[in-house]
């Protein structure tokens, strides 16, 4: 049955039956979480061995000798340097590893650039009236946190299949006081989308009219994949570099979620002048990072294949509430015209588009049949969805079974919402 | 012999002599270093079974229930709260513990106060013209280089047997553009003095100009004490609270000096009103910090009370360093009329005042007989002391017989440039 196309005297019947389920899900006082992109107990289980890595001051030591457990060392281990770059497919000499954070390295990344500026600006970003950033959406909410907390006016670009609509991007650029886009390029958050590699070229062609222009990448996903045959992602640095761009980028990620979430270590890594500027700032903000705890990822993993290994182990975790909350999606939505979502090849995420105008009722029917949703309105600028319609899935943390019971809820909530505005109308 | 009022024949002498000495250190290629504040590698030893402490997943639970290897909880693990509080004798509801790094807290404390503000202010520091920070000196470089980074200007204050010139704090304050002032209340970074009763409550008592101003008190040697004889540092938080000021105060500290630089926990604390400004926009900077590591230093310590046991054990390794240093500056240069220091209790420094105009004399013929001294300046605002006679000394990281050794060439160094000078007055 297609809901658009059928008839009321349907539709009707459809509703009467969908208010049954409804009440008896709502009867069964559910306490359900699908809004958290965090990892399962299980998958924190898989690195519990990094916990005895060091276990006497003799083992922290890095490989040149330096002894981890006092000051010094800006910018990290050269050797937590090697995995990112091996992880990454970036130099090394780019990298910068820092402390438990990658949002925060975004965040004083921004900050940074209001209060000093970066390479090739006439003045500090914090000395415009008003200075702009892209916002692909839907999208990371926290990446459009930090600028709107940090007085930045937030400028909404849709998502298309590949990426960004670099049509849109193109034109936004023209301005002087666009100072940056926000990515997440590969499995991207809430969509799991990865740009194309067109979109990649275009991202470093394209000629905006800030020369200090920076582009936010944050490969959160890089490595995240839940299948041997994975999304690929271009290196950015290499066709920057090409283009004649390369300090045009701010590169970021993580092992959040390859080890502990907020007890991994992160990483920054930008073309060689730019880190000419930003390492002496850092360095009035700190002496050094948690050597230590790279320290301890380093031996931990041993190296980028003992990374990938782990992340193979963390798929065997994800993908089977991947494919449940799909197979529920697909068996409860599929043809009724109303919903439609994307099938990430990894990350955490799935993006849920239900009918226009439902995504608040369906947020609130959940919430009272007992299951939290991510706030609908989250993955766009100032958390406001214009078309009131997108709703980010996090299957990741909740059980296998608690996730079907969570979705079997979801399913009748978005089917009820259109229901509802259907007969409405 | 006091070098200034002895013959210039008996000086004569003395320079021949003292030339003697010095080449003959020179020809021995020393290599010692007195620069760095940092922990000996024993003292890092007397912490290394705290590696062992988180050693399954299991124990990697908060008092609460709270998974630590997850995302969640921005201002610190409660049981950390707990064990500042204790530690440092401040309410656990005014604490935020943070990540490895004090000295990042108050970096992003005077960035966040440029950006944002703090409670109080009229606008954002960094929307005017100019502010300013009183820096008592001698004091902490990296203190005066966070402002100095940050385009604040700074207005040094003489220090005083019991803490800054009180008299010119309160005639600076008067002016409304100064915003802040930098205090390490006990063992002062470099002469280890701890302010006096009066002094702190001078500091609550009086009336800035600036409505917003703030007292950034760095408490990094609260628990440093040397003998059991040690001294007391007056409670600001609760003058503050009688004053009727206690927004004023910013307070840090951290574990680099208890367990390790670099790898330890810091803290923030400050009145219920500062803290519901501050947090929402550390939220935005942060999911949270490491509570791993936060728990592994309150499982490894237990309470307070064993935090203050292993300071006892970092005396015994320091207070021979420190007796050393004292009693070859007592044996060397006293009586000579022509240098003065602090005998401190605790802390990381002595603080060595030479004749005026030959510090930087000093330092080059160290330098050139194989001894690193902190450089000559950086004690004071934008690395320039006034009277060239500041040199701090940092006795904790040498072996006992290096640090001996270095502290002969010192004095050595230090009687050479005196009559050096004598000599060509």
């Amino acid at each position: 049955m297609n809901y658009l196309t059928t008839s009321r005297e349907e539709l009707l019947r459809e509703y009467e039956e969908l208010k049954k389920t409804y009440a008896a899900v709502c009867a069964e006082g559910l306490k359900l979480d699908l809004s958290r992109g965090k990892p399962s107990a299980e998958q924190l289980d898989l690195c519990e061995d990094i916990f005895s890595t060091l276990t006497t001051g003799a083992e922290a030591r890095a490989e040149n000798g330096f002894d981890c457990r006092n000051y010094g060392v800006l910018d990290g281990l050269p050797e937590a340097k090697k995995l990112f770059s091996d992880l990454m497919g970036i130099p090394a000499e780019y990298i910068i590893v820092a402390g438990n954070s990658s949002l925060n390295l975004m965040y004083d990344a921004v900050a940074r650039a209001l209060l000093y500026g970066v390479v090739g600006s006439e003045k500090p970003w914090g000395k415009y009236e008003k200075i702009k950033f892209l916002c692909p959406s839907p999208g990371y909410d926290r990446h459009f946190g930090v600028t709107q907390s940090l007085g930045v006016e937030l400028i909404t670009v849709p998502m298309t299949s590949t990426g960004p609509d670099m049509d849109v991007v193109e034109q936004y650029i023209a301005d002087p006081t666009v100072k940056g886009i926000w990515c997440c390029p590969k499995y991207s958050n809430p969509e799991g989308i990865t740009y194309s590699d067109d979109t990649v070229r275009r991202l470093v062609k394209m000629q905006p009219a800030a020369a200090d222009f920076r582009i936010f990448w944050d490969n959160a996903y890089a490595v995240h994949d839940l299948y041997d045959d994975h999304d690929e992602l271009l290196d950015i640095f290499a066709e920057a570099e090409k283009a004649g761009c390369l300090d045009r980028i701010f590169y970021f990620a993580s092992t959040s979620k390859i080890s502990f979430p907020g007890s991994g270590i992160a990483m920054m890594a930008a073309s060689p002048a730019n880190l000419a500027q930003i390492k002496p700032i850092m360095g009035m903000q700190t002496i050094g990072f948690d050597k230590l705890n790279q320290l301890r990822h380093v031996k931990y993993f041993g190296s980028a294949e003992g990374v990938m290994k782990k992340m193979k182990e963390h798929a065997t975790v994800l993908r089977p509430r991947f494919e449940a909350t799909l197979r529920i999606l697909d068996e409860e939505l599929s043809g009724l015209g109303i919903a439609s979502w994307t099938k990430p090849r990894g990350g955490y995420f799935i993006s849920l588009d239900v009918m226009d105008g439902t995504a608040k009722r369906v947020y609130t029917l959940c919430k009272e049949a007992g299951v939290t949703l991510t706030t609908v309105g989250a993955t766009f600028p100032y958390g406001i969805d214009p078309s009131d319609r997108n709703i980010r899935l996090a299957p990741s943390f909740p059980a296998l079974d608690a996730l079907e019971q969570a979705m079997r809820v979801l399913v009748c909530c978005v089917k009820l919402a259109a229901v509802e505005k259907l007969l409405a109308e």
